[in-house]
């Protein structure tokens, strides 16, 4: 070999075995990210070094993984960027999976890096060695196996291009995970003198430079010409957060009086004329009733819905056409009805839309529903004038009571189902809501309102219920001062969704094994953790409401039996009101 | 279609629909499962009524499902049974994975059995609906995915068979975990009145009779002709526990004096010509004083080695021949010398091996082996008695007062290292030592300990460290009384593992992103779950030890700073007593 190829050779050894950590931590920086996870590890220390070394991130760690990719999650929502994770070897990785999964559903952008042992020693005994190529199967984008350096000038180029197409997947639409393993050889830190940044090598970034997507005049035609065939339209948005698409839905509702019904993860509460109550009354009316909301063109856009009742309702009378508005991918098929994907954004979809539409439709359908969403509203209303017991009540209070412009993150699983049927005010305009709502689990519901916390200075605000609480009560388990995380717990010691759902109710297995009754309260933890505690029969909302040091708990510790009994009784006065 | 089609056709859509749950939860009985862990859910309700309404099974529910999985890991560990787990739809599966991966490489056998979502509404925004088929990658044996009903008899023989293939491929060396993947369309809960327990239909069990692996004399003689031609003959049991085992290897020394050295993981504290201590000095020999421990013939049996000197001394010192015994499977080649892997149990080994081996090698090698573990047994003894500051001598007081017959549970990852330092006395012979070693997590120490603990009648003793131990605090989240666990926690603030091994120790990073500083310590925790706290400064271990009504904990505080000298006197202490 000639002195010029030994040179290369020894160059790309160096590369590929300790140098890969430092290009994918550069790479990161150049291509925006800066937020970084480190769950701790040895096996994992040279890529926690590079980040750390790097000095362009934003470094936190977390020991528990589950809650630290949990936090990741609420993290990259928060701030629409890519969060790296990182952890070590061995069944590390796994513990990322359900937050993983969450992330695919809901389209988050994360790039999770697993340390792994080298190939050969998979199987072989050794501690904290799994089979981590593909850990997390299909939900994630891409996974990679960085391979281990063998002195080829390819190998090199391969890291390098798969760490740039890494970062680009994540970011792209839609967004979500994607995984890269990558396995180090001892020794895994460097000398104690060392401060190497690594960033003296050179390092090639790809950037991809996404360009829109427009419908061209043709397509517009067809699609004003159909438009102009229905006089039942109906835009149904699932989980959406965005506040500009807001204002563009206000200005097309201007012209074009068509009826707009969701939930509360819609985000759309600030929005004058929307039916936000759907899923309270679409569940009592009588057949007749639904027939005369039956749309014939639905438009949909964003993700999935909690509201069970508009879902039904829409499976049951199916629009003649439906049209779903995504920016990329294949649309999900919710309602059994789908006919036209348009692939493009809703905010660029409603705007020229607007500017197209000639002839408005008449408001006759709008308004039927608009007739049904006013007396939902009177009796929602009516109902918690005369009831003040229980958690159900309670949370009424708390909601209209939340600090102006806060984070409203609501917990699985009977959290999120109370708060949509109290709903937001339109005037309550600057609230974002949000829910992990992609697997619907209740494993990570608190670190992922966690992970906003740290992302955002407004107020956080957490509905959870005891069960969701408990469970994810790692979240609390870390260094960091979060003065604007408020958590409401709805302590009703157990799954009570298990009772208000029809099925285990009154089965003799129920209490035991479906409602699995505890006897927690949150108190205890609240101490261990150092947060203030609020007794919710007691405190002042506008007490708790106020940042201090630290984050804090209000919790409101009711029985089931109460709390079954009153939202039967709320269920009976919706279903009443229709019948009168 | 004739009445005797149409009869069919409905018996075969009743069966595969509802009948599914109720054909598992009776083939599982009938080949011998006792155990199941029903995590809460809606999903999954026809499974948990199935097995609930059999009357044939212990149920217990745990609402975190990590830490549910690896209960059921330490359940089956204990009966040597599957244990079936069953969890509902989304993520949930997901929270057993690092549990799958443990018992995967442990060896264990588990039934996973999740509920899903009709296949139909994958990716359709539903809740809690993934990707399950194949969850677990290739950490299970195999993965199942049970048919929708769609009449055909087919269809209802494959569902059958499948069960019965995943019932025997669970339990068949090497046992494992083995996950059925079933979907449930709503209904998902029977009538209240319902009792059906679906004993009535009939259910083909496969019936699978094990033979016994057996070596043919031709084999045998080739054997014992190979083992004449080596002095130097060393066994090494990895991670075993059969105290069965124990003695025919004890009458077989008596006969043969080979020698014996592994690590606390083996269980074979109880022999009298046993090397227990290799790790402790293995490390601190000159190349010299190791070469002389080089074995000719290497024989081995067991799964993983704690005891990382070992090793390493193996890796680097060779044996001419390297032999695996192992049940069944493909063995692992742990020290890179393997030459012959033979297919039988260790105990049929050495008892036939006994028999037939005709003269004895000279004693010559085993007693060099003896003379370096005399020397550690003197200097460990006399270390404790200069040394009484610290975990590390707390843990040698807690070892030698441990209940006679216990389990003991050594947590990832200081304490396994340390209890491999300390040791077991050969008079406390009725003590299993178990420790999570198959991935090596710090992620379910203690609900494998509990597994273990439900079990059995046996005292339960785990020693863990703070990292583990609060990583892990949902195993006490449930409403079962334990009297027969008790937790040592070692509590030094973080990862004192960090401090410990060459490396991130000094490093600036170190603090924050690997030891992970933690102010907590577990009499808040204790508290909360009602389990007795004792503190480790002032306790009597005798009082701590005595059997109460529910779980107990002892917790021994220190810092990072003396336990870090301490260990590093320690490692002086034993080097200088073979400079000597």
């Amino acid at each position: 070999m000639t002195s010029l190829g030994v040179n290369f050779l020894q160059h790309y050894l160096r590369t590929v075995s300790s140098e890969v950590p430092y290009q994918i931590a550069e790479l990161c920086a150049d291509r925006g990210i800066t937020d970084v996870i480190i769950c701790p590890g040895s096996r994992s220390a040279p890529l926690a070094l590079a980040f750390l070394r790097s000095k362009r991130f934003t470094c936190r760690t977390f020991s528990d993984e589950r809650s630290a990719a949990f936090v990741a999650v609420g993290m990259a929502q928060q701030t629409s960027r890519t969060v790296v994770l990182i952890c070590t070897s061995g069944s590390a990785g796994y513990n990322f999976a359900p937050a993983v999964a969450e992330a695919f559903y809901q389209q988050i952008p994360l790039l999770v890096l697993t340390a792994d042992r080298p190939r050969e020693w998979v199987d072989q005994l050794d501690g904290q060695t799994i089979r981590q190529s593909n850990l997390y199967g299909s939900h994630v984008k891409k996974s990679i196996d960085i391979p281990q350096g063998d002195g080829h000038p390819d190998t090199s180029w391969f890291s390098n291009r798969s760490v740039n197409e890494a970062i680009s997947l994540a970011d792209a639409m839609p967004r979500g995970p994607v995984h890269i393993n990558i396995p180090f050889r001892e020794p895994l830190y460097p000398s104690k003198e060392s401060t190497n940044n690594g960033g003296s090598h050179s390092v090639r970034t790809i950037i991809p430079i996404s360009s829109n997507r427009i419908l061209d005049e043709t397509q517009w035609e067809t699609l004003v010409k159909t438009i102009s065939q229905f006089r039942k339209i109906l835009v149904v948005p699932g989980q959406y957060e965005d506040p500009g698409l807001v204002q563009v839905i206000q200005s097309f509702q201007r012209s074009h009086p068509w009826a707009f019904a969701g939930d509360i993860l819609s985000n759309f509460h600030s929005l004058q004329f929307y039916c936000r109550r759907a899923d309270t009354y679409l569940g009592q009316l009588s057949e007749e009733d639904l027939a005369s909301l039956q749309p014939e063109l639905l438009i949909t856009f964003g993700k999935s819905l909690v509201a069970k009742n508009l879902k039904l309702f829409l499976r049951k009378n199916p629009a003649v056409a439906h049209w779903h508005i995504h920016e990329e991918g294949v649309p999900a098929d919710t309602f059994q009805s789908l006919t036209i994907s348009i692939n493009t954004s809703p905010r660029y979809f409603f705007e020229e839309l607007a500017k197209r539409l000639k002839t408005p439709v008449s408001g006759t359908y709008a308004d039927v529903w608009s007739r049904y969403e006013s007396k939902a509203e009177g009796a929602v209303t009516s109902f918690f004038r005369d009831h003040h017991d229980g958690e159900f009540a309670f949370l009424q209070k708390v909601m209209s009571s939340l600090p102006d412009s806060c984070n409203l993150h609501l917990a699985n699983s009977m959290s999120v189902r109370y708060a949509n049927h109290i709903g937001l005010m339109s005037q309550q305009k600057g609230i974002r809501v949000f829910s992990n709502r992609g697997t619907s689990g209740i494993d990570g519901c608190t670190s992922t309102a966690l992970g906003h916390a740290l992302a955002s200075s407004a107020p956080n605000v957490l509905i959870t219920g005891d069960q969701a609480f408990f469970y994810d009560r790692n979240a609390f388990w870390h260094n960091y001062l979060v003065p604007n995380l408020f958590v409401v717990v709805l302590n009703n010691h157990g799954g009570i969704i298990f009772n208000m759902i029809d099925g285990p109710a009154g089965l003799p297995e129920a209490e035991e094994f479906f409602v699995t009754r505890q006897a927690l309260n949150a108190k205890p933890l609240a101490t261990e953790f150092g947060l203030a505690y609020f007794d919710g029969a007691k405190a002042s909302l506008q007490e708790f409401f106020k940042a201090e040091r630290q984050a804090k708990i209000l919790e409101f510790e009711t029985t089931q039996k109460l709390n079954t009994s009153i939202f039967e009784a709320f269920r009976k006065h919706i279903k009443k009101t229709y019948e009168a």
